[in-house]
C-alpha cells in the first residue's frame, strides 16, 4: 500500500550515498539539503530570529495563525548536525496546518558541545517563549528524531525547574534511548536506508561524552514521565528507531501519562518531512496537526 | 489529569462486586447492563435483526448516514457473555460520531460453542453484510475486549478465504492474546478493577477448550497480519490488557500493516463505552469516529 512516490524516492535514497557516513562536515552540508525535494509550504511567512531581538532560531507565521497558539520545534540531525534551516518547510508546513506559529530555536550540537549543552539550550528556548507572554497551555513542543527526544528533555527540565508544562508533545520518529537497546537495530536493519547502529552508535558518544547513555535527560527513555503532558508519536514500520517509538509508548503508559503511536507501513525515519514529496508525509503532517489543533483550542 | 467523573466511576466499580468471579449466568445478566450508567445516543435509529430478514443482530442509523459507509461492530465480553444489545449505546455513539450504519451481530458464545464457532459467525456477518452491496472499501470493523481480538481473527478469515479487505479496523481494549502472556497481567493487577489473570483465564480456557491459545485465530497477536487495513488502538494504561495492545503494535509493525495505539491514563477496561458518564470516553469515541471517517469517506 506504499504510494508509488514513496517507494521511487527510497529508490533514490537506496542508490545515494549513505549521509550518516560521511566525514561529519559533509554530513553537516548534506543535512542543510534534507527538505530540497518537498514543496514550498504556502502562505507560511519565515523570518530568521537573532539576539537581541531574540534568541537564535527560525520562526514561521502562516497566514491563518490561530492567537496565542504556538509551536516549538526542535531539529534532528543525531546532536551532531542539523539547522532551524534544515526544517525550514518542515516547520512551515506543521504552522500552516496547526494555524499556529511555530518557532525552531538554534541549539549547540556535539562533538563542539556535549550533552547536556543542547538541552540547556532547549530548556532555555521554551524558558524564552513562555516569556513573551504565550500560554503555555497553547504550546505544543515538537521534534524529529534527536530533536524528539531533546523535546521530551525539555519538557523534563521544565518539570524539574516547575515551569508550567507545556500542551503537548508531538514527535516524529523520536530517538528516545542513547543506550541504543531497541531490538529494531536488528529487526529493521535490512529495510532502513538512512540510519543503521554502526551510524548512530558515534553520534550518541559525541553527544554524551562520556556520560551515561541512560542519564534521563540524554534518553527520556529512562526518565520518570509522569506530569509530562500528553505525547503524540509519528514514526516509519522500516526504521531502525522504530523501538525508541514503540518503548516510549510502553515508558509513558506505565508512567501514567496519556500516549498515542501511530506507526506507519513502508515509511523511512522521519518520513513526514518529505511533505508534498510522497503523500504518506502530507498525512503525518495533517495526523500531526490535528493533535496540536486539538491541544491548543 | 483523569477526570473527576472518572474517578468517582471508579470508585463505585472498586466499591461493586467483582462481575468476571461471579457465577457465568449472573455475569451474562450483569452484562447487559454495562451501559445502564451511560448517555442515550441522541438522533440514532436502533432495529433489531432476525432471521429471515437478516442474521441475529443490532442495526444503528444515526440521523445523519452517509451513504454507503458502514461499521461492522462485535461486543465484548470475554467470549462468554455480551450480546449486541450489551453494546446497543456504544454502537449508537460510535455510529452518530461516524454518521455510519452500524451493525453489531450476535455471535455463538462459549462454554455451549467453542472456539472457531465465533469467528465462524464474525466471518459469515462480514459475508452477508458485503452481499448487501456494502463497498468493503467503506466497511470498518470494529469491537471491544474480546470483540476487538474477534474483529481482527474475522478480518484475518476474510483475507485467508480471498473476501476483499476492509477499510480499517478500530479496537476498544482489544484481547489479542488468549495465552495471557502480557507482562501488564503482574504491573496493572492492582489497577484494574474489572480484570485480571484469574478472571480473564477461566475465558479463554472456556472458549478454546483445549485449542492452541496461540492459533491465529484466537489470538490474533500470533498471526501473519500481513494485509490487513489500517488498525487503530485505544485502551486505558490501568488495564491488564495493555499488553495486548502494545504488543498488537509492534506485531503489526512487524508485519508492515499501519498501526496507532492510544493509551489513556487513568482509564480502565474499555472505558470508552461509558459515553457520557466520563470525559475521556467522549474524547475515545470522538477519536474512533475520527479514524472511520477518515478511513470511509
Amino acid at each position: 500500500m506504499t504510494s508509488l512516490q514513496a517507494r521511487q524516492f527510497w529508490t533514490l535514497i537506496a542508490n545515494s550515498p549513505k549521509l550518516f557516513e560521511l566525514p561529519l562536515d559533509m554530513r553537516r552540508r548534506a543535512a542543510e539539503r534534507s527538505e530540497s525535494m518537498t514543496d514550498e509550504p504556502r502562505g507560511v511567512a519565515f523570518s530568521p530570529s537573532r539576539p537581541p531581538k531574540g534568541p537564535i532560531g527560525l520562526m514561521a507565521e502562516p497566514a491563518e495563525a490561530r492567537e496565542g497558539a504556538a509551536i516549538l520545534y526542535f531539529h534532528g540531525g543525531g546532536y551532531v548536525c542539523g539547522s532551524p534551516a534544515s526544517r525550514r518547510k518542515t516547520l512551515g508546513h506543521l504552522a500552516d496546518a496547526a494555524r499556529a506559529r511555530a518557532f525552531a530555536p538554534a541549539y549547540r550540537l556535539a562533538p563542539e558541545h556535549r550533552f547536556p549543552a543542547a538541552v540547556e539550550d532547549a530548556l532555555r528556548a521554551y524558558e524564552q517563549l513562555l516569556r513573551t507572554g504565550v500560554d503555555p497551555a497553547r504550546v505544543v513542543v515538537a521534534g524529529d528524531s534527536a530533536g524528539g527526544g531533546l523535546a521530551l528533555a525539555a519538557a523534563l527540565a521544565a518539570r524539574e525547574k516547575g515551569l508550567p508544562t507545556c500542551a503537548g508533545l508531538a514527535l516524529i520518529s523520536p530517538w528516545t534511548d542513547l543506550s541504543l537497546r531497541g531490538e529494531s537495530y536488528e529487526s529493521r536493519a535490512a529495510d532502513d536506508l538512512t540510519c543503521a547502529r554502526h551510524t548512530l552508535e558515534p553520534m550518541a558518544q559525541a553527544y554524551l561524552d562520556g556520560a551515561d547513555a541512560r542519564d534521563p535527560f540524554a534518553s527520556p527513555l529512562y526518565a520518570d514521565l509522569a506530569g509530562l503532558p500528553p505525547i503524540f508519536v509519528v514514526c516509519g514500520a522500516d526504521e531502525v528507531l522504530l523501538d525508541d517509538s514503540l518503548m516510549l509508548l510502553r515508558r509513558a503508559a506505565h508512567c501514567r501519562v496519556d500516549a498515542s503511536v501511530s506507526v506507519v507501513a513502508g515509511m523511512q525515519h522521519v518520513f513526514p518531512i518529505w511533505a508534498g514529496l510522497i503523500p504518506e508525509a502530507d498525512e503525518a503532517i495533517a495526523a500531526i496537526a490535528d493533535f496540536i489543533l486539538a491541544r491548543t483550542s
